[in-house]
């Protein structure tokens, strides 16, 4: 049952040209990359405009210039908007656009599911180690 | 409504630890990447072993050393199994584990919404090019 699922999942990609099934990938690769999702839900969670300042606070580890070029990234997907505000210092606020906000649903079933899997997941490379 | 449901796609994750977190998000780095996805796929769709040359010849563009570095990865994820036959010339087979067919269910889904919303993609990044 299992088995059959797998293989039926990716039916519908036959019904993609070559071109349009590069395109998703890329779009995946780009979504799921290491700082795009943390941006990604961080947005998500505020679920409004958020300062380039704040995002930075709230993605640990990421760095101001891998921020900005996320964010760029992100932006040009139609992911999410920037918006300056000409004022003195400059205000650049980020929120999600409804592409972007849809995405995260079935980003975060994604999400879950490995969630769920963990024990799977840390069982395969513990065994690993051991051979 | 879709506002509400992106905030809450993410809210189970505030039951996660910070560790089982960053693992979730490795996990999903991986699985992402260009070459695992193909691979994942592939072998997804034959639903048996696959000869190593057999993977090669269908991942588009691969080479033989990312081929291998990418196999390896999704060994160690317990996503799949290696399995040698002593022969002359020795024999490689790989097949998805159960943790790797089911994997590719909630993959499927993202990938099938993506493709949905190409229009939308493409339209973002055009208009971008027009700024």
């Amino acid at each position: 049952m299992v088995t059959k699922l797998a293989s039926d999942s990716f039916k519908f990609h036959e019904t993609l040209t070559e071109v349009d099934d590069r395109l998703v990938r890329e779009v995946l690769e780009r979504v799921s990359g290491r700082w795009s999702l943390s941006v990604l839900r961080i947005l998500g969670e505020v679920n409004g405009p958020l300062r380039f300042s704040r995002v930075l606070e709230r993605v640990e580890g990421i760095s101001q210039k891998a921020l900005t070029h996320t964010l760029r990234t992100l932006e040009r997907d139609g992911l999410l908007t920037r918006t300056l505000y000409p004022q003195v210092p400059p205000r650049v606020e980020y929120e999600l656009t409804t592409l972007g906000r849809d995405l995260m649903v079935p980003v975060a079933s994604l999400w879950q599911w490995i969630a769920g899997r963990l024990p799977d997941f840390a069982a395969a490379q513990a065994q690993q180690r051991d051979v």
